[in-house]
């Protein structure tokens, strides 16, 4: 997979995301965008990943014109309501007891800027939850610390192996990255 | 999770085994069983993995009376057919050509004994694969030589990140414990 020697940046401080996109054997750099990620509350909360993703991507495409950039935006979607990066130790379990029990969405929005060429998609896995107790929903919040993780839980740290019954999706995409549907586009691109 | 100051054996030589017990946080350590694997061609597919984790698991319980042992087995299955390790590179790629394009089924079956209590059962997972062209099967077989996996493949490698397009279940199951289910049985035990 050799994009005609274009250079990819990452646009995305996300270690998870980093490790998903080298695990498809990829030569890129890592050049988080720093955009303000605040969208319309009268936005529809499907189309916010691939709004902030679009933002994100757009930004580093007016700093490196002639590279490739690829930039997602991963929400946890309960009912209608999105759960952001909690900001402190109570939100984080209170985001906890409000998937405890639940099947939730994680959906995220990718966008790919290539050439002329923009790849706008997102993807949706539904996770179920077991009923959480509070030793267990304390125990992750302390010990884990998951406040740079939308929803307050990182599926592949101690929370994601007690915690989630089943999934319906793609697992990857929970870790914040569909990786089969961003290798098929750059598969597709010669 | 302090089951007594048991011992916990893990009966399993698999390196992703043992990675996801770590990650329900418990000590345990970690002694291969020795078992032959082999089974009658009149069980139910569907019971072989239950079958051969209670055969590892009784054979380390004979050693280590005294301790709690947990062992796993898991199988790929394709319509009626396991698939095994494969024995070389051709039988590999024989494989992964069998699994392209269609949903085969993983299954784990998990033995725990602990005092005089026996607990024996399976998670199943569907997973979708996406048609994988010859290059590709080519590719990871030669550069992944996936000896040592059921179905000649690893989820959480290369091929996973590219081929897999949908599970239904445990992501955890497909590759090798489904650890939701084993925390739930050892914090049952106090």
């Amino acid at each position: 997979m050799i994009l005609n020697n274009t250079k990819i940046i990452l646009a995305s401080a996300s270690p998870r995301r980093k490790e998903l996109l080298e695990g498809l054997g990829i030569d890129f750099e890592v050049i988080p965008s720093n955009v303000d990620e605040s969208f319309s509350s009268e936005l529809n909360p499907k189309l916010v990943p691939e709004y902030l993703a679009e933002l994100k991507a757009n930004s580093l495409k007016a700093l490196y014109p002639d590279s490739t950039i690829i930039s997602a935006d991963t929400i946890v979607l309960t009912g209608n309501e999105i759960l952001n990066k909690p900001a402190n130790k109570n939100e984080a379990i209170e985001m906890l007891q409000k998937l405890s029990g639940k099947m939730h969405l994680v959906i995220t929005g990718v966008c790919i800027l290539v050439n002329e060429t923009k790849y706008l998609f997102s993807d949706t896995t539904e996770v179920y939850f077991k009923v959480l107790d509070k030793n267990e929903i304390e125990y992750y919040v302390e010990k884990f610390k998951p406040y740079d993780k939308a929803g307050a839980y990182g599926v592949q740290e101690w929370i994601g192996y007690i915690a989630v019954e089943k999934i319906i999706g793609s697992f990857y995409n929970v870790m914040g990255l569909p990786v089969n549907k961003v290798y098929e586009i750059l598969n597709s691109i010669k």
